[in-house]
Formats: structure tokens, sequence, C-alpha cells
């Protein structure tokens, strides 16, 4: 099968290029934005609303599907895709993130360098095997090792999968942070030789991941680890830091030491100004539940000049000030919500509780995370990035 | 406006008969079920999934409208249509029922012969003047009178509208339910002369109630008021009685006694079976929460063919048996979900308490009801309502 390939176009934004990834399902114009369709599903939106809202790729979460409904199942039914309906490009992530995160207590926060630790542990050994980790669901003991992982989303069938690694925590020394990344890397050369086995139908390609924390020296050596293995692409992991600032500075040292022939994917990272942020150093994916999930809390996307608080991007249509406003999230929105329903009528639903608040303001959400992509690859293509950004950006 | 008129053909099946009403949002094909959308929301699908589902008409609860968001907000919204996004005809209910129901605990219970109280009182009076009630989201107290709930649903801008009644509880003696019935007639006098005063643009249309309990001689008073005042169609109210049995004797004895020249709604009753049974008396519409609470529950509705249970009309897709089942809900199912979506997959979004369960399992029961109505209107016209009896009721 040779369907697969990435090709870009460079732009006179810094390392900021346009690019193609060809899959079986089709083509992704990158810059682009991965949804997170976490349990084999976006959360209240069917794939038909995905696809009407512009989208062109989604991820599935391996550590959630492996518990439940098993990857058995999925295969059973033909794969990812014919399991939830999805005739789109799709990804999988390897499992490694789930398990470090639920069982550091949370390695989102610790990622984003907070140290709570409200959760209960359910990480139980990390070896170089593997890591041996409880079930959240039913306390099961799991052994999750790269085969594992690779056997998991070869089953799932995803066109893009991942290696496994150990998503290093923010708090641990450098010291640590050395030795899980070597760990990784060994983890990630298990992985391509697993997954050169498994993909027999040559209907996947793997990515590589790049650890390292926020030393400039390790990522480096991570980077040289991906680029010298053959890798369909590689996703940016790990702590990249205690605050914004520091995380735009990991993103800048490790993208650019990362081979530009391959697609680069920055994981877990997707605000709207981490994406104009990303875009600059050559990230070409990114992916991130922000979009849907605030979209559950009641939260709309908007640009600049439907916004009135600065450095928020959203509008909590929650608020008492919806009640009677009878204009949609964004008047110049074509999404399916804005050209039929009114910020009065979101805000009823979510007083009233009612599941379609949820639907309706994911698809907003969806299709604003689409547009501003969209806006993006066209402002490549014309060098005005930096003329676009405070259309998208409120700060 | 001359768009509002109702015609039809007798059946050669008993006083079944195929019928049209027109409204200036469309025309309804009866016999019609029409889907409750309590909170001017069907819960968890949008109005485009409803009407690619072949939805012909739908209802909201005035009670819960009136309390939140309030009639002048969807007024100022334009009107029910306008606000939920729904093009297409559109009936409120007067409020009756549901002060009735959760003032008395639960009059859906008493009309059904139940005399569970669990519930607590929030109906404080009922006077001539209206009903006295405490609103169950914040305590404030009301008085809903014919006239007002008659101004809120001109507010609301349903295209059929319904004479405000007491819904008369089931354990209640004869006695009560004659001089209940009777201020329910001045009540429904009162809404037709407020009907008259403020339907000016003659945008609505109102329905008459028919009460009288289980007896006989009471329903026939109450059709002769009906019969007599000029409502444009009438909808069989109150108590039906304690079991099936006896339901479909009341229904008899009322719809025989009406004219025959306005459609006839029947109120809060769509079973599959009680729908052939209806229809078999005249008939012309139904609602019920049914379809969509039980998709709600992870039930979806089946013909004969699709279900071993005997005298269930639904499948449990929470049910073990369904993991590993990769066949839609129903195999000849033209529906958005049986062509796009496995029973492994609803089961594992039900297991995974992932809010698209209800969406897609919804938007197979409102098909499916459609189908339903469908198979029976031409059944109708080549008078083979016995022979589909058993392809969808299994009993």
């Amino acid at each position: 099968m040779t369907s697969f390939h990435f090709h870009y176009t460079p732009s006179g934004h810094g390392r900021a290029r346009l690019g193609e990834i060809h899959t079986p399902h089709g083509v992704i114009k990158t810059p682009a934005f991965i949804f997170c369709a976490t349990k084999a599903s976006i959360k209240g939106v069917t794939p038909s609303m995905m696809k009407e809202a512009h989208t062109q790729i989604i991820l599935s979460n391996t550590y959630h599907l492996f518990l439940q409904p098993g990857a058995d199942i999925v295969e059973k039914a033909g794969g990812l895709h014919k399991f939830m309906g999805w005739n789109g490009p799709m990804l999988t992530d390897s499992g490694g993130f789930q398990i470090f995160s639920l069982g550091h207590g949370s390695v989102s926060s610790e990622v984003k360098g907070k140290r709570t630790n409200l959760r209960p542990k359910t990480l139980l050994k990390i070896t170089e095997e593997g890591a041996t980790f409880r079930s959240y669901m039913d306390g099961k003991i799991h052994l999750l090792t790269p085969e594992k992982s690779i056997e998991t989303q070869v089953k799932l069938g995803a066109d893009l999968i991942v290696s496994f690694d150990e998503c290093t925590p923010f708090h641990v020394d450098k010291n640590y942070t050395a030795r899980s990344m070597r760990m990784s890397h060994r983890w990630g050369m298990r992985s391509l030789t697993a997954f050169n086995d498994l993909n027999t139908q040559g209907s996947q390609r793997l990515y590589g991941i790049i650890q390292g924390g926020v030393y400039e020296d390790l990522r480096k050596e991570s980077c040289d680890f991906v680029n010298t293995h053959a890798f369909f692409g590689h996703a940016i992991g790990g702590s990249l830091g205690a605050d914004k600032a520091q995380m735009y500075d990991v993103v800048e040292m490790t993208a650019k030491e990362l081979d530009p022939s391959r697609p680069i994917h920055l994981l877990g990272i997707g605000g709207v100004k981490d994406i104009f942020k990303g875009v600059a150093q050559g990230i070409d994916t990114f992916d991130c539940v922000h979009p849907t999930r605030l979209a559950r809390h009641g939260g709309a996307l908007v640009k600049t000049e439907n916004n009135t608080v600065k450095g928020r991007d959203h509008i909590n249509l929650n608020n008492g000030w919806c009640k009677n406003d009878h204009t949609p999230i964004e008047p110049d929105c074509a999404c399916s919500t804005c050209t039929h329903f009114s910020k009065a009528y979101l805000h009823h639903l979510l007083k009233a509780q009612e599941l379609l608040a949820h639907t309706l303001i994911t698809a907003h959400n969806v299709f604003f995370m689409n547009r501003l992509m969209e806006a993006v690859r066209e402002a490549l293509a014309s060098n005005a990035l930096d003329r676009i950004y405070p259309t998208w950006v409120n700060d």
C-alpha cells in the first residue's frame, strides 16, 4: 500500500510549513487539529456532525479502549473506523500517557507543572519490560509493554499509531528524566520492531515520541534518536515545563532538531495561542481535549471581536447575560449551531440540563478549531500569520 | 391565514382513518406520532436529526417553558419554532397535566391507575379561577389559569395548542370526576375565549380536552361539550383506567362520540400496541415520552422478528449479549444509527457512559416510530392493519 506519504512546503514564517499527510482514509491538510474521541466517541457528537464541521482527523485513546471494550472486539468489528463509524484519518496514542497520568495522580497536571495529586495511584510498577497498572474500572492488574501497546493499536487499526513511552512527570530531576527518556528510546525501538512485524498490510504508520523534559541536551538526544529510526512521524511528548513560556521554549528547542521531512505532532497541546506558537516552530498537528471539554461546561470558543474578556478564548454560555441574547455565538460563523441557534437557546439548554447543549456547543467549538486551522493554512500561504494572530488570540 | 385544515378518508377498518392536518409549518399525515421536546429540546437529538428520521411533528410542555426560560424570552426569540430551530408542525400542551402530575405526586401514575405518591406535592390549591402551584425549580408560587395558559401558549407560538383543564386523577370517585370535568369544561370555554381574543394572526389552532375518567356517561357529556364548541381538534385526556384493557375501553367509548370532522389526539399514550388499538378507534395523533425515554435507558424499539422476548417492544442494549454483536439494532432499518453503528458499539457507548449512546439510540427509536406510523398509514390505505399487526406487536 503506497497511500501514505507526507510532503510540505516551507512558508516565509520561521519553520512554519504547509503540508499534507496522506493516509488510506484521506488526506490531512496541515497544520491540522486532531479531536479527541477518547473512548471511540466524540462526546455527544456524531461522526457525520464532525465531518459537517470540517473535521479532518480524530484520535482515540488506546488505554481506554484496551480496558473497554478491548481491542479484540474492535478488531472483530473491522477496526476502529468501522466500529465508530468514522471514515476518515485517525490516530491512536500508545496508552502510556494515561497509565502514567492516572498512575501518578495526573500527569496532565504534572506536564503542566502542577503538583496536585488527588487521584488514587493506579500505576504499580515501571520496569524495563513495561508498566504494570490497576484498571480504573474493575481493579484488575494489567501489564502494558511496547509490544502489547503496538499489538493493541494494530488491532484497533488507526491510520497513525504511536510508540509506547514513559510520559516523564515534571517534578522529577534531570537524572530521572534522562534515565526515563533512554528507556523510552529502548521502548521506541521495541515498538518499531513490533510494528514492523505486525503491520503486514501496510495500512498503518508509526510515530516515534520525543522525551527529555525541559532539558535542551536531552531533547536533542531524543530528537537524534527518532530522526535516526524509521518512524513515519514524530510526536513531542513528556513534560513541557511549568508555564506557557517554558512550553514554547521546549517546543522550539525540540522542533528545530527534528527531521523536517517527517510530520511533527505536539501531544496534548491545542490552545488557540499555543497553535500559533507551535505552527511557527513547524508543528504540523495538535491534539487537545480543550475544545470539546470546554463545550461540555458551556464554554464556546470565539474570535477576539466576539469576546470582551481579555486573555479568554471563549464565552461562558451559562452566564446570565446570555439569557436574552438572541444572536448566535458568532454572527459570522457558518457552523450548524450558529446558523440555527441563539445564545439564549443554548443558555436555556444549559440551565435545563439538556444533553443537546453539549452536542450543539461542541459542534461549534469543533467548527471553530477547524476554521482556525483553515485560516492558519491560508495565512501561511500568503505569509500573513502575524496579521491574523489578533483576530484569533485575544491577548 | 387559511393554511389550517383537516381532512380525512375513512378506511375499511372500524373508525380508523387516513388524514392530513395542514398547518402553516407543514402537513401532518395521520395517523401520526408526536415526539416530546419537553423543555424545547428532544433530549440529545438535533432538529435536523429529527427531520432526517422522518419526524412530522413535535410537542413542548408549557409548564416547563412557563417556568424556564419563560414565555417572554421565547416570544422575543420569535416563538418556539425559531427558538429551538424546529421548522415543522408543533404542539404545546396546556401546562395542566404537569401541574397536577407533579402536584399529586404523579398523575402519570394516577392516569395509569397506580397509587404511588413519592414526589413532594407542589399543587397548592385548585379553585374555579385556576391552579396554584409551587415551582419545582425555585419554590416560587404561581397561579395558572385558562387565560394564563392560553396567553403563554400564544407567546410560545406552536401551531396547535391545548385548552387548560384539570387532569383528574384515577383514585377519586365519580362525583369528583364529574365536578372536575364540568370545571374543565368551563375552563375550556374560558380557554376558547382567551384564544379567540389573542389569536389575532390566525397562526394557531386550539384543541379542546375531553375528561370524564372511566365513566361512559361522563365521557359522553364531555364529548358533547367539545363537539358543540369551536375547537379545531379534540384531545382525549384524564384518567384512562387501571390497565390497558380499560384504557382501550375508555378510548373506544370516547372516540366514537367525537365529531369525526375534527382531528383527535390521544394524550400521553403511544405504546406500539396502543397505537394499533387507538388507530382502530379513529385516533389521529399520539404522543408519549416512551420512545425517547426508553432510548436513554439503552432500550431500542424493534419489530417482532428482531425480538426474542414475548410481550416486549424493545431490546436492552445494556445486556451482555450485545457486547460482541456486530450487527445493527435492526438489519432492515434505514435510520442513521442502524446504517452506521452496531449493537456492540452502542453497548460500548452505554457501558462507557458516553452521551452519544443517548443520541444514537434515540435517533433509532424516533425513526422506528415514524416508520411504524408510515406502515400503519400504508396498511390503512390497503385495509391491511390486522395483517401488519404481528410484524410490529410481539404479543
